[in-house]
């Protein structure tokens, strides 16, 4: 796996790569201990704020750690990754620190005390904002904080997981500006 | 734009067509009118039930409408409805009716009081489940109570935003089951 560059990104603009609805990789640090999982429920929920909605199970290990240190960082990868991805999701970090099990490098994040997954295409730095939905949907809302983008490919093709070991590959782009209006071409 | 024969389909698998991220419609019906608007910022929030949170900016005029009839319908379009679905996006239900301006036909929903839009590849009815999360966040938690998906393809091709007019194309499929845990290949 190839380390890639990335350069500061707006915050506000974190929806490029999270509305299409990806599989992400959530890293996260607390009390000693790293971990990564991956995640297909989450939502954009603000722009500024840059709120995003993650839905990150009390039975994931990265559960503990989320909650414990308030912070954690989202990683884009690329389809490339798919095998790691899976293996990610089908590991726990109760047993096997995935970092290193997976060759995966980690990077210091700027703001938050969480590690960037150097691989990654994209890498947001998250800090919690709101918890009240945790107790009934385990559903973290944070504010992105600070973004981490490779300039290239403008956007990259991902993962969107529909289950069953099945994924879809977000290859092909299409664009239909001239049907906006122009105040809606965020 | 076909009308697209579906069939009953399992609430608790709702995650194929919405776990990947694509834009959906959401069709609501309350006190005598009816509208529609694209949506790109939802979640799934649990399998049984089968919950997913959409966000409803109450700038939209199905806003008023949802929150009024406490309904609505999930549609999925496939990626051949893309000038339809930017139209939908682009116009507001206060100046037009999108089903007649747009050339859609409804069918109406087997337990909930919001019409089906016949043309989308998979129609999810929800009943409001949580709406807590509506002040602060316009966000809605519904339960879907009834599934009508096509039954081929297993998973269409569906549209996935971006932002700037600009969507991907979930056109390619890639599976890697044997990388999978048996209990986790829901």
């Amino acid at each position: 796996m190839r380390i890639v560059d990335k350069q500061d990104f707006p915050v506000a603009q974190a929806r490029r790569y999270l509305e299409p609805g990806p599989v992400i990789l959530i890293s996260s640090r607390h009390a000693g201990e790293h971990d990564i999982m991956t995640l297909g429920w989450h939502t954009m929920l603000a722009f500024s704020p840059s709120l995003v909605g993650l839905m990150i199970s009390s039975g994931n290990h990265s559960h503990r750690l989320v909650r414990g240190s308030g912070v954690c960082v989202i990683n884009v990868p690329t389809a490339e990754l798919i095998d790691t991805v899976c293996r990610i999701g089908n590991t726990t970090g109760a047993e096997i620190d995935k970092f290193s099990a997976f060759g995966l490098t980690t990077v210091e994040a700027a703001h938050v005390d969480a590690p960037l997954i150097h691989e990654c295409h994209a890498c947001f730095e998250c800090r919690l904002y709101d918890d009240a939905m945790v107790p009934g949907y385990d559903l973290f809302v944070f504010e992105i904080v600070k973004a981490h983008v490779a300039p290239t490919p403008t956007v990259p093709e991902m993962l969107h997981y529909t289950g069953e070991g099945v994924f879809r590959l977000s290859r092909d782009t299409i664009e239909r500006r001239e049907l906006f209006r122009p105040e809606l071409l965020l």
